[in-house]
């Protein structure tokens, strides 16, 4: 438990100063924000899925806000853009690696939190799901765009695949570090193949998005 | 208490499958979505007011995100609508009639529970009618719409009143089946003469809407 | 404890009443809604950032929620707001100045509501700001603009320093009445000059906001 917990906080505080840098910057691009917004809106990115989860959970206050940590590792992120807004552009490509790896986290960490708090298979995927695409979608919502996570692209399903793989290894009695850090590879790597080949999840029969 | 439980688990997931699958058709109908994105926005109008409701409750983890079965009809309606949607079109009328019984189910029932769980009169109707509008007020949000709900039509007035009557009838002592049905009667019938008739919810003094 | 509960009972009933107000003129003017938005979207402003801040302290259901007054005066705000709408345009300015009360009373209630409940600075600080600010933000987002809090002006600014006043105070042991007035007197003063001399929060390096 004690070994959980602390592989839960490592995992978590990467990811969220990952999810705070990519979402400022996707915030600076997208809208005409102020230190306020941009700051906000990092925040938001790294804070709100785990907010969400938490709340679904009766796991309140939520981990991430009680902790002071998370909130000057996500502040951080969000400052760090702020500052460095122009110049990070043209390190696009990483920032979009270190993203994936917050998503594989949170996927993974957020799944586990729902598993610790005896929820069943589909609550732990959905957990894992939400913490890792929430706190984007929260984000987008706010600067007025329809999150990117609904409409194209791969983004929630390499975190369902990575939420169903620890689960799944749980269930099976086998959900350890070594379990989670493939379950977290797993997200990881679809997430980069979707990016590598442009890969989008799939759109309505009949409609024309590819034409 | 038993009966009530059970009585509301049917109207419950009555209602959650008309939602689903009327917000599916609504997100398909305005935004370029993929199957993320349908499956989600379906479960959002459908599951959405009650997990609001059950927040302002404290009543969580919320119901209908506890219970498998509330899960899998939300997604189950959203699947429908993605696989079926060009041709789901063609039954736009009875689908604007189950979203209708929809509403009125949702009303009623989230009203009760807000009168189990020793709620006042207002904060009952207002619940109640949170349950009913809010799941499709979520989804409006996240496609980027201002929801429907704050500007025209007959849908949050029909919730409310038959949440009104279903919370009236309580505190005159004569919450039961048949009065849940009444009420939900009310609020279907108040919505279906919205439709048939076109009817607006009252615009400001001096607005020129129907100029 | 009593006297801090009824001090926090009069500061926030006032302010609800002029964000209420506040809020449904600012959705009049930028939708075109009926009076279930007017109403809806009156009662959002005023409640939305305490109801926000309760569900992050766990301490639901949310105070403004259970309390039929708070239900009533933020109601009678929309209210007041959709009859009286165009009329009202002309007292703009001292419904400008109603608000900016409104913002410093949330901020140090909000603030305290925190202390009372035992959290850390920072998290008290961030309580009172978002309540300030966080029934403006839900409204924004539901009539489909993007926050103005997050974009330019003066409004997170001042409500985050009258938080940071009072939780200051209360770290040094002086946390009263007196103090509380002093805290809300700072962030009107800020925000009253943001105002008057039309003043932004920091803009991001390079972007051309002043040109």
């Amino acid at each position: 438990m004690s070994t959980a917990s602390s592989t839960f906080l490592v995992l978590d505080l990467t990811g969220t100063f990952a999810f705070a840098l990519n979402g400022a910057l996707t915030a600076l691009r997208v809208a005409r924000v102020d230190i306020v917004g941009v700051v906000t809106l990092g925040m938001c990115t790294a804070l709100g899925g785990g907010i969400i989860r938490d709340i679904l959970l009766n796991a309140l206050p939520p981990a991430t806000f009680s902790d002071w940590r998370y909130l000057t590792v996500a502040a951080g992120g969000g400052l760090v853009a702020f500052v460095f807004g122009g110049h990070l552009n043209r390190l696009a490509k990483p920032i979009l690696i270190l993203d994936a790896a917050g998503l594989s986290l949170f996927a993974v960490s957020g799944a586990l939190k729902g598993l610790q708090h005896g929820v069943g298979f589909s609550q732990a995927v959905i957990l894992g799901t939400i913490t890792a695409v929430g706190g984007g979608t929260l984000r987008d919502v706010l600067i007025r765009e329809i999150p990117s996570v609904l409409t194209s692209g791969l983004y929630a399903i390499p975190a369902l695949l990575g939420a169903v793989v620890v689960v799944a290894a749980d269930r099976l009695g086998a959900a350890d570090l070594p379990i989670s850090i493939a379950a977290a590879a797993v997200c990881f790597i679809v997430r980069m193949l979707g990016i590598r080949y442009d890969l989008d999840a799939p759109a309505p029969p009949g409609s024309k998005r590819g034409a």
